[in-house]
């Protein structure tokens, strides 16, 4: 009903504008531009030196090693990149750092949301100016009594409309308290600039109903967690920004290769055995452990910015007992 | 950490207890008891005639109907049966009811949970000699705040231990507001007599978790709802209790068949189709709805007891289009 | 707007039942009838013998030491009597022992709600027989997402219409995981037979703006917990069923006296030292606690039905601390 | 449990640095230095113009009529503010700006809270440069998984430690998701730098505790809203922050008067009529609400910063009645 009363407000203003970008997305189509989302992502962790500094060489560290893996991009600023402890400046520079050692087949996807329209109008272009390919828009969040569908729409159509780039939306309700309702995303899915979304709730079922309620579209779901990337596959996303994928590359990337060519049977064997250390990596013990495992697995992953504090030692033999207990340790 | 220190303190409980179970275990799998519970289920209503009485007659009919759907059974008494606005000689009635119709090839699954143990345990006799083959034993949830892993061990191993038939385990947060922890689940799969585990919560990698730390164990993981099903198969349950089955049934059957067979795609197109359906006779709009959607389709609905309400006029509508806008009606 | 569209969908159907209800009223009030709520309730513990029975003998005794106290009355099953856990039989049986020892000038309030309208018109009956001189009716709840204004409204409405004594309304989100609305409350406030509401939820904001849109009614507020029992009056309730009152009886009525004598700065300070040992007992550690707390005090508190659990020995350490640094052990 | 595990981990760290801030907080109080924060502040609401930029001239207009308030003072970017919004520029500016108009017998609080605790303590210092009397430092939130105790009590610790001015705590959960826990405010109320809390939860149980517990501590809470400023009076508050004296700040002033006089009687009745255009200019339609009704009191309103809307027509009359049937309109 909500979506109803939502839709009758928005008709007017929402049939000129469909039409609008109707016709500018049969041109962009035709020209061949739409951007092939498909594949994993990790989404970066920033590293920091022991002033808590953003550490670029330790960054590029990382990159060297991401290189040799067959990711479809790098996410730049998700979550766990600790974007909202940085600096505006810093949030560009990393992207700058990114760009000059990234594979040109490689895409770079930023994260440029913030809380106001105008600041996010802003760090897109300047994202786009640094080189990213595509910029993640996360859901602005502190006033989530007032970000119905009516404000969210607007704000993301806002952003989408004088971006540079190609967007995709950013929906991870553990960390801002709330989830893009599925009409916003349903109306979205219909912008031109909007290519896709990046789902980190979890919820299958909404999955589903969103690559099936846009499919005329060509609208792209990526799975925000390798937790559920296999089930995610299985109704239809084409892809996945997994922070497992930081410390697990290449086994996530072989979950995406069994999915795709339909080997179910030998993805559901290495799907059930992502599960708890990739649960331990962001639910459970969050970015302080994902760092701790990437030092584990040959990467610089050190300390976060304050107040994220340092895994006790009860919590890292728990992590440790994650990734034992399913063979990767 | 939680589990770690639950784990503690049962620990040489469970010790002994585990060794009792394995014994036992081995002689019901050596003498080839295990119950197979895989495939659908519809988790029936209970029709009421005008003053609200239990409407047999209407119920042998819609059982009538259900005996041409390849179900592996019906579930009596699940939350769709408003098992608890019925009195406990209703309940045992109206499984002994469906015991005399149901013919001898299919299972007969009947709730048996209630608040206490005791009561659990009396219950669970009577739904035995009035024919159920299996219980649905739902957690109990008024003192939500106390019912920890250690209650609910607990609880269901009494039960387990008494019961004459076989038990699965029924986790339902959108009604109990509790969801039945992992590792009671992982500690409970050991029980020679709990065969498995209806999981309506939808936590796609909580389901997958649960198939993979309990595969040892022979125990078998059923879909709560057809929203998910497709996504569960594919990360290792077994079948399904689908409220939409009671309306949709051998559409519902014929997305078993296709994940079941490995066809993954035309699943998939099935799949999507079901999810709007199915949220609205469930999560959206409930019994209710289920009831008015199962007239539209050939069976009895009618009334719910009060205080569920019926529809409002703007619900019916809302309800029809979930159905017609995927091509049911 | 949620109240709007109920009360629009309402209105043929309320001004009719309002200004029936208004001549009831008018006509009771008249007579004199009006019962006088104000004061405080211990909401009584079920002794168990180990066998887990009943133990009638144990309840007198807690009976006689009640009586002592300056009491307006007992709440015989509220949610810390563990009522989900007793039959029927047992629920009014205890009622009737009750009603035997207790004086004549102290109110027998009985909770008689239960999952569907029916049983709750039935039991209120039997309550009513077995002694009880109101009845304590909570909020049905296992298909929350249906219980809305409406279906509650309707609920409510069919109880107080058949019932022999007053009613009084509950709402304990804590157990139910339901608020009854503020709209709801409003409109049954004016249905003669509805004198007052025990609220659990403790949103003082709520509770003061219940009492200022009930004021023409003589509609009367019990704070459902010692924990803000002080703030409850100082923003207009009459009383309070307060599960401490089971322990320190003598120190509710004494903040009680207090606050009704307009000491506050005396009230204040018993009223901080009651908030920890409150918590203790109720949300934090639950019945288990109050009855341990019972046992140190004097009366017989003893196990609890299973599955609820004795403490642990931890919580038993927290439990006395809580009393202790407030100086009450 | 939580807290004594966190309380053992901070122990020995705990000891040193409570022993130092004990003899810093001598000194200060003896040399009379604490400052006083009781009384009632507005959280001011920031003037935008046509292009969303802030309007100064409309700010100082509403600072002239403030001045004619009994206020203690102005907060300044807490919640209502639209601060998440504003640059860091604009933040301090708009501090910059209040400065040059306050009298100086009254406070400026000012919000320096940021996601990380680098980027709060530089905040915090240019918001003391800037002229803040006092800053209100909100809880982090993004990361809430992480945010317990121990991360908390090392971020406020290491802001107090540097900041030039004293220290409010501000938690504030409808807005962060985050309940600032009971544990950490007890310690951090030792800290000299520390003044009090701004508490915007409203659980009355609560703050009566957060005062019981820090009574040695000479520690001020402010209620967070008009909601329940009586009741928080009632249990030891000694002020309010409340958006609702943005509009009615007399009436709010009153209030205060007669809950400090002593005159509850009258506070009751004054207390009831504002709790519901509190609720409507906050969690039920939140600051778009706050800055008409604003515009109907005399004030300085406008339009918020996309992605803020404004008002629909059914919200704007919700507003206004719930103003009119309590007597303001």
């Amino acid at each position: 009903m909500q979506c109803v009363r939502v839709w009758r407000e928005l008709r007017p203003l929402c049939r000129a504008q469909l039409s609008a970008w109707a016709s500018t997305r049969t041109q962009s189509q035709a020209a061949g531009t739409r951007l092939d989302l498909s594949g994993i992502y990790p989404p970066i962790a920033t590293p920091f030196t022991a002033e808590e500094e953003v550490d670029y060489q330790k960054l590029e560290g990382n990159l060297k090693k991401y290189a040799q893996i067959p990711f479809r991009g790098l996410v730049v600023q998700g979550s766990n990149g600790e974007y909202p402890y940085l600096t505006e400046e810093e949030r560009v520079e990393v992207v700058r750092t990114v760009r000059r050692s990234l594979p040109g087949d490689k895409l770079l996807m930023a994260g440029s949301g913030c809380e106001s329209t105008r600041a996010t109008v802003q760090l897109t272009e300047k994202m786009a100016a640094a080189g990213a390919d595509v910029v993640l828009v996360v859901t602005p969040c502190f006033y989530k009594g007032k970000m119905d569908s009516r404000a969210l729409i607007q704000h993301f159509t806002k952003v989408a409309d004088s971006s540079p780039v190609p967007v995709v939306l950013y929906s991870v309700p553990a960390n801002t308290g709330l989830d893009l309702p599925l009409d916003a995303v349903v109306t979205l899915s219909q912008h031109p600039n909007i290519h896709g979304l990046k789902d980190s709730g979890g919820d299958i079922s909404r999955i589903g109903l969103i690559v099936h309620k846009t499919k005329s579209q060509d609208f792209q779901v990526l799975a925000g967690s390798a937790g559920f990337l296999m089930a995610a596959y299985c109704v239809g996303a084409v892809g996945g920004v997994c922070a497992l994928a930081n410390v697990l590359g290449r086994e996530v990337c072989e979950l995406e290769r069994l999915c795709v060519s339909g080997r179910w049977e030998e993805a559901r064997v290495l799907q059930q055995r992502l599960i708890e250390p990739n649960a331990a990596v962001t639910r459970k013990l969050g970015v302080p452990a994902l760092k701790q495992a990437m030092e584990w697995f040959g990467f610089h992953g050190g300390a976060c910015r304050s107040p994220l504090q340092p895994l006790s030692e009860a919590e890292a033999l728990q992590l440790k007992r994650d990734f034992s207990t399913n063979g990767w340790l």
